[in-house]
This record gives structure tokens, sequence and C-alpha cells, in this order.
């Protein structure tokens, strides 16, 4: 026999709690449904190798937030996990109002007031090959975390974004918010080691499509706001939500339109603005791009006006919260 | 608080156990890098959640196989597993002899004279973040299983495969052999739904590419065997021990030639046999293709012959064997 230690079942669950050093303090609550319930023992915040969610990538996934103990935008992250999972053929392990009372009921045991709420559905669990026909059945993940906090740099001073070289997903699974992102982690890993904050996708025409896990949009020479169409990039829900709230830079005289189209390199390199959308970091303004600067080279008032605009609607924007029942309250 | 289960940690392992039902028989040992050590235990054949390789398929495998206690072909598969880390920017968390040592100690303690072995190397567990940047350490797992067996009718009788709808990936991710494997899971189900067996990916030229998780080759009028490049699909590791095993076949009159060429799929439907050739099913004859017979519409002789050449490889090629050092040999 060789030398790798063999381990009894009480001394791998020991290193499982051990091994899990200071980032179990990030990990608030898991729901398992292969548990059947929530665990709050980071230690057991783990999933079988055999789910085909870790060797095939067959899952999709969808993040929504806590904020001053409210959920933002449940309900839109939801239906779009929900679309993804149809595209991905993943059957439901229930019903979709179940599947939100599970997510509320997670966030409720974290206790957690401002935290990131992720959660997954996979083909599930049933053996190591490649059909999700062998899978006992679909499985239904929930994590309420703390999420790494996006540089204050980002929005004092800007964004330095890069093209990738990264090839892009063809437009069906750039569509679907599966687990797929190995392209998406690269092309962040390319933009570091180029001396940039992110990377930017353009597709197979030369439009700039994507970042590697929020939308961009930009304003042009006129004054409008133009983001690509969401024809073969993910729906952004916050993208779409920004969206929605420019409308009200319109009528105040800010911006002269909003456009949902797909523009070539050469007129965003004329962008007066350019800014990033997602939900980690909201909207951030991109101030250099392939080492050209961005309109003026500084934060521009369009992404300072939007963010301020998303910050009122993650604390007022009624229609979009919902209460977390915590234990205490 | 909501309805859902809480769980104490107790309760949580219990589950975890009684979740597994008969599929265990199937799991023999799992080495991780993350308990640092193999277990047998089914229960605890898991990984943390956090990993990279669950949320952002940030991680690289590669399968060999125990064939009558010895391990076939481990070192051309390890080595490509090295060739993919590095595509995939996954750095070892071990010496790769070490990594290799760890497998056959795994496969030792499984006590399996016959089995998959596969192994991951992922960016490792760390947090929710995109960039493996945020990694603790890169992890490597491995798993000694019982395969689901390949159906005896694809050798006797031949198998079915449709061109599929499904988009292939770009060049650079179909060379890496990543779990980002939704398109090729999508494939499978595609292709059961339309009767068939495996469906069959073109590339954007419309040249034959690849099966789902297994290369294609095919023998044309001119009785050459013709393999695509290896420019844009996976390096099959069985497909180009069989293209080496094939040389027989040309020495003995049985093959005019073998080409590796990229070929229009007007050339393939002139076939007079088309052959899988994979890890899982060895090779196996293609009979049916959309619908219209390939060649005489039933397994052909070079499948025949390739697929006893290859049972002798797996017994007898010496320089593809590494014998198991089980506890009572």
């Amino acid at each position: 026999m060789g030398a790798t230690l063999r381990l009894t079942s009480d001394e791998a669950l020991a290193r499982l709690r051990s091994g899990l050093h200071d980032r179990a303090d990030n990990f608030h609550a898991m729901y398992s449904s292969v548990l059947g319930g929530i665990v709050t023992d980071p230690a057991l915040m783990v999933l079988p190798l055999d789910d085909h969610m870790v060797h095939r990538g067959h899952a999709v996934f969808d993040t929504a937030a806590i904020v001053g103990g409210m959920l933002y935008q449940l309900d839109p992250h939801l239906e779009r996990l929900l679309r993804s999972a149809e595209m991905a053929r993943i059957p439901l392990p229930s019903e979709p109002h179940q599947l939100r009372q599970i997510i509320i009921d997670t966030a409720a045991v974290s206790g957690q007031r401002n935290a990131s709420v992720r959660y997954w559905l996979s083909a599930g669990p049933g053996g190591f090959g490649l059909s999700s026909r062998e899978c006992v059945a679909s499985s239904f993940y929930v994590m309420i975390f703390r999420p790494e906090p996006e540089p204050e740099h980002f929005y004092t001073e800007g964004v330095k974004l890069v093209t990738s070289s990264v090839p892009i997903k063809p437009p069906y699974f750039a569509k679907v918010k599966s687990n797929n992102y190995l392209p998406n982690a690269l092309m962040l890993l390319e933009a570091k080691d180029r001396g940039a904050d992110h990377g930017l996708f353009l597709d197979a025409q030369g439009y700039v499509a994507e970042s590697s896990h929020m939308n961009v949009a930009f304003v042009n020479s006129d004054n409008v706001l133009c983001h690509p169409t969401f024809d073969a990039i993910l729906t952004g829900i916050t993208a779409k939500r920004m969206l929605h709230l420019a409308r009200e830079l319109v009528n105040s005289g800010d911006l002269e339109g909003i456009a949902l189209r797909n523009v070539p390199v050469q007129e965003w390199r004329a962008a007066r603005e350019i800014l990033l959308l997602g939900s980690s970091l909201k909207v951030a303004p991109v101030v250099r791009w392939d080492d050209q600067p961005v309109g003026e080279g500084r934060p521009g008032p369009i992404a300072r006006k939007l963010l301020a605009m998303w910050q009122a609607d993650q604390n007022e924007g009624s229609d979009q919260l919902v209460p977390v029942p915590y234990a205490e309250s």
C-alpha cells in the first residue's frame, strides 16, 4: 500500500472542519436538498462529488442580495433561475413557490441583515456518467454568504477594462446562467495580468457583448445610454433594473434617450462614459479601456447618478423588496 | 422562521449517509486534498460548496481505468490532465509524481481489479467569487468507481448517431478537458430524445468534430481510416492509441492508410464505417447517422478488429500498464 493517508469517517469530518480556517466566517447558512434542510455548520456546507453540478457543470444559478434585512429583487432573479433551468433541462425538485420559500427561510436562519444569497439548481447526484438520466433527483442549494467587497476605488477613481482574448461562449450558452464559468474566470485572470480590473467579451461579429460576470453599457456622444441587446448575452437583472431607473435621467434631461442595440467597437471608443452593471458592483464607471481613456478619463455623472438611484431603490424600491422573517423580529 | 428544516451537524451527516441509497455501492474510494487523505465511506465523498470547481466550473479532469488489477494508460491521461490544468490556469497542488502516486494509492485502497479512475484538479475552495485568486489552494480529487456498463448491443448491433443542434465550444475550450460539460450533457439528452444513442458536433466550418465525450473516425471509400485533426477538439487518449494500433491493420492490408484531417460532412456520408472512440466505450461501430444507414448498416470489420486489438492492449500492452499495489498482493 502507498503513503497516502487513509482516513476514518471521523477523521475526515474533523478535517472538513479544520480545513475551513478563516473563510468559514463568511458562510452563514446553507440549504441543501440532498440533506433536506438548512445547516449553519460550515464544515457541512458540502455536496456529493457525484452531483452532476460538480463533475459535468450541469447546473444553473442566480444571486440576489439581502440589503437591510430585505431580499432585493428576489423574484426577478428566481424567474431567471427557472428560465436557466429550463434551458439546461434541469427539472425542478420542488414547485417554484417552495424554492422561493426555502431561499427566504435560509436567509432567515442566517440572521444576516446584509449578505449575498446564491442558489443553484443542479441535475443532481447519481453517479459519474454524462447523462442526467442517471441522477436520482435534481438538487437545490442555497448559500447565504458575505461577499468580498468591491474596491472603493472602483467608484472614486474608476475601473480599468481590457478587451479579452478569451473566446465568448456561443449565444445559447451565454444566455443560460450555468456554472460553466471557466471562460469568465480566465477572462478575469487575464485582465488582472494586464493590469486591468475586468475584461470585455466581443462577439463573433465584433460587437461589444458583456464583461466577466456583469453587463456593460455606454453613453454615446449624443448622450444616449446604449446597452447591447440580450440576444446573445445573459439577461442582466441588474442591467434591466438600471435601464428602468435610467428613464428618470431622460425625464430630468441628463440623458437624451436609452437604446437597446448592438454597437460596433468603434462607436464605443467614442463613449462619454462606459458603465459596468451587475449585482455585485451595481454600477461602476470605466475610465480606461485597453489603455485609452474613456471620455474624460474619470468617473462621469451618469454612473454617479445611477449608483445613487440604485442605492435608493435597494432601500426604498418597495416592489423589489421581500422582508426576511428573522426569528427575533 | 419558516418551515424549512434546520439540521444539526449530526443530523446533516446522517442524511448524507441515508441519502446515498444504492449508488454508494458504486463508489469504492475517494482521495481529497481538502481532507488530505483517502476515504472509503461514501457519505464523506463530498467537497465544499465553495470549491470553484463546483460553482465556477474552474476545474479539469481525466479518466483512466483499472483493468485486471492494472492501471491502463495512466500516464497519457495524467499528462493530458496537466496540459488541461495549464490551459485552465490551475496551479498544481503537488508535484506530478505525487499526484500520480496518490492516484495509484487510491486505486490500491479501493481493492478494485476493474473500475474507472477519475481525477480532478480544481482552482480550489476559498469563497464564492469568480477569481481563483481568492482560493486557498488548488484541490485534487480522485474517485475509484464502477462505471455504468456500455450496452452490449452497441457492439453487436451498432450505435445510432445524430448530428446535434447544440453548438460546439470554441476551439480553446474544446481542447481543455474542463468540467464545463453542459453542452455535452445537452447533446446526449437531445440524441436520446431523437431515438439515437449519441450526438455529433459539427464545427463552425461544417466539418465533423467530435461526439459528446468521445472522438469519431471513419473509413472512407478508399479504405483509409480518417480522423479529424486535434486542433479544435479534445485530443483523445483512446483515439490516439487506436490510431497507433490501427497501423497493424495497414500492415495486414485491412486498411489502405490512416489520415488525420478535417473532412466535410459529405465525405463522411459516403463512409464504409464510422467509429466512436473513447475510454468508456473503447471502439463502437456507428450503423445509422441521422436516420441514414452507415455503409452496409451493420457493424463493420475495422471496428471489430480494432476492438479486439484494444482488448489485447489493455491486457498485454506492457508499456501502457501500471500495476496497482493492492494490500494483499
